[in-house]
């Protein structure tokens, strides 16, 4: 390798990616390819089609200027066109997907189902395991009011993580319904939007603080150990009591759970069509065989974003890990979704039924990883070729041919480093073997093989049996048209 | 589907996507998706690593700056992070792996052989089927100034542009050597770098102008047809005929090619360079089974970037169309490449060799698609269950469920029209067939299917005669078990 220092002394940039921009390497690009091919084929089996929009929408499009500014929020990537419209970078799949439809509308089959998965990006602050960019996988059908539409949504979405690498057990969709909440407080007299807000967020503190807690937020407030008071929702007596028994009507079963909230939000109109409509969505569940311990209902569920109008989702990973002090870590949340039927309707005026599924494809990647699951199994690199003589360049370039014909991947080593910074380099690239033609092999029609993976297993005690060490001689000397078998051997292949 | 009016009377911004930034839809994805498949399995059998860096580079590390301003260069998009440095979307994939290499060169295994494929983007004018945002699929090797690094980029780029759907005859590789011009050019005296530059231009006018014109461009100047005077390289009568010869050397095949370089290039230490790094690029084509019709030397290929530094490669189409006057049109180049040395040197110092290959990904789907060769095969809509009564939900399911668990993409309809428009939706989702479940076929067990397929066909005059309408039923009512061999005949599956 050259390596002279030019005589230009010109500035030098830094090499240095921004921050919250990750470089992914093979291991990382081939988990989350296996992720994004297995659900793809799930979704398409569903009839969903493929969709891909660019990264750049107008700002007004997606719903980003904040209410006094003249520039978008802070929150995107923005930037001033030519024509000096402001243009953003999408921080979801959703918006271009309402921006499209709206477009598009006339022409799209309806209902119109599409997936989508590819980069987003969101301008906030960088930091350990936060990213400015990462890869999201939607679904979504446009045009059906039909609960049926989220029942396909809520199945798929089981379906393809599974087919991810997720087996049945690791991960559950959780279903709830907005409407019910909402029918609750308007029976209670609670139905200002603020105290509504209010009470989501108390809900949504559940997990964190308990029923207790949660009951001081659902009433005038709530004094923290720090001495922080939250103030509360204002609700009553009656109403607070209401509110705790719909969070805590779960019963592990669909029908169960829904006796049981049939029971709490009796009697109000919204309360009714939420039942309703959770009822259809058990319903199809059923028939698409989806069981209990797949996708239930949870009442205590509540999802952020503020637009969802109905059916709401979540998926949770049940999988964990234990942290450095051994304590058991729990992934939580991988995605979720929901009904909303008001973001087509931004452009159209027309109210535009809409149900949906997105998750994080880097975040699930990382945790099969850490709970021992290679997304697409364990990555191998090529079979390198040790390249002693330039005059042997062909007889080299002939024995990976010859690998590679048969589908295994092989290199001829390309720097002019000697033997030992070649056998590094095979190790770097994680090479299962390395495959030798010095004069007297190329003069026998011989080549000599090193199994690396052998020595890997050794040096890690995984392979330290006399009947092993028969089975995987670390070197051998064979004649080359036994090559392709015995690298065969060696991978498993 | 609900179509309500909202009283909203808010702002309503457009439903448009910004200019030069396209909408792909299943097809065109089904292609690209299908191309990078079969391009990334080829790359990774010769042992290259999949890489991919974030969207944003910092403005200097993409040497984006122009001499005298205080903005990035404006055919890139460029926008300020919160501490004020100047960020700026890729516009290749080269000058990111050039910042990624630099940065990681110590833990890299060396030659650091990768390919990357994603969108680059280009803040240019936008216009018929120019985009300002366009996928883009390389392969580089760093750190090997070996001519063997650029035979493997060649080769493996005519393996997998022959995997991505181009059969061998329909592109061609063609090879030169920057060292040729640049070392026939210093013997003749003509040796200032703006000099080089306007012999670089000339030449690269071949094809439109034809020798005579070249010829004047080489020398004092050209007047064109509409009275426009172009001033030449100023070259004089013998260099001219030099530099003539040379670019004419090309005879088919690399041997021959390679003997008539040699008798205009002799004499000169860096054509001799050039022309000894060709002939180790020959061998090692000739070694890895790459024959003279898959990779040529053309001696008049110049390529535009200025940062090539020896070997340069074009990937030529030899496929053509026809434009609607009937004239055939060629797709011209897809792609290209070459050595270029001084990449990484701008962050480092240290000059690293290195040498790759870039092809345009929705360019080649394009040009496979106009010549009648659909990557990735037609694509296909799913099986469409017709809705008739909300009631018999739970039998559609099941029969989706049916056709799903045996691989064949299906869905209910889930909006709310009747019968026609239903059987319109399968025909916009390119539906193979219907399945239909009335009172009568959910009593007796049955179902039945209508079969698109043999519908369109029949309408394209492709199925008129008698056997084949026997084969093809247009409508049958079957048992139940019998639906997915049903369908399966239908699909070719």
């Amino acid at each position: 390798m050259t390596d002279d220092t030019t005589e230009n002394t010109d500035f030098r940039p830094e090499a240095r990616a921004p921050r919250g921009f990750a470089d992914k390497r093979a291991r990382d690009l081939r988990a989350e390819r296996a992720i994004l091919e297995a659900v793809s084929a799930v979704y398409e089996r569903y009839g969903f089609e493929a969709l891909d929009t660019g990264a750049f929408e107008y700002a007004d499009a997606l719903g980003k200027f904040l209410p006094d500014s003249d520039r978008p929020n802070e929150g995107v990537f923005a930037l001033q066109d030519d024509d000096d419209q402001w243009m953003a970078l999408r921080y979801d799949l959703t918006a271009p997907l309402a921006r499209f439809t709206a477009q598009n509308w006339e022409t799209l089959p309806k209902p119109f189902r599409r997936y989508a998965f590819g980069p987003v990006w969101r301008n906030e602050k960088p930091g350990p395991g936060r990213f400015r960019q990462f890869i999201q996988c939607d679904a979504d059908t446009v045009g059906s009011a039909r609960p049926e539409a989220d029942a396909e949504i809520i199945a798929m979405a089981v379906e393809g993580l599974e087919a991810a690498g997720l087996p049945r057990g690791a991960a559950v969709l959780k279903i709830n319904n907005r409407k019910l909440l909402n029918g609750l407080l308007t029976a209670a007299g609670a139905d200002s939007a603020g105290q509504k807000l209010a009470v989501l967020r108390a809900v949504d503190k559940l997990d964190r603080l308990g029923v207790d807690g949660v009951r001081l937020l659902l009433g005038e407030g709530r004094l923290d150990e720090s001495g922080d008071f939250t103030k509360g929702a204002g609700l009553k007596g009656k109403a607070i009591d209401s509110v705790l028994d719909f969070v805590q009507a779960g019963a592990g079963g669909r029908s169960a759970t829904l006796d049981n909230i049939a029971k709490v939000v009796a009697g109000s109109a919204e309360g009714d069509e939420g039942l309703a409509e959770l009822s259809r969505i058990d319903a199809a569940l059923t028939s698409l065989g989806i069981a209990d311990d797949q996708a239930f209902i949870d009442p205590s569920i509540v999802r952020g974003l503020e637009y969802y109008t109905g059916a709401v989702f979540e998926a949770e990973l049940l999988l964990s890990t234990t942290d450095e002090k051994g304590n058991k870590v729990s992934f939580g949340s991988i995605g979720g979704g929901g009904r909303y039927d008001d973001l087509v309707a931004r452009f159209t005026g027309n109210v535009t039924p809409a149900t949906g599924f997105s998750f994080g494809v880097s975040r699930l990647a990382a945790a099969l990883r850490a709970a021992g699951r290679e997304p697409g199994g364990a990555a191998r690199g090529p079979v390198v070729v040790i390249t002693f003589d330039q005059a042997h360049m062909p007889e080299y370039f002939s024995v990976v041919g010859q690998l590679r014909a048969a589908g295994i991947p092989a290199e001829v080593y390309l720097g002019t480093s000697g033997m030992k910074p070649q056998m590094k380099y095979a190790d770097r690239r994680n090479a299962p073997a390395v495959v030798m033609l010095g004069g007297d092999e190329i003069a026998a029609g011989t080549v000599t093989i090193k199994d690396l993976d052998a020595g890997r297993m050794a040096a890690e005690g995984l392979a330290d049996n006399a009947a092993w060490k028969a089975e995987r001689p670390g070197q051998q000397t064979i004649p080359r048209d036994q090559l392709v078998a015995a690298v065969r051997k060696i991978i498993g292949g």
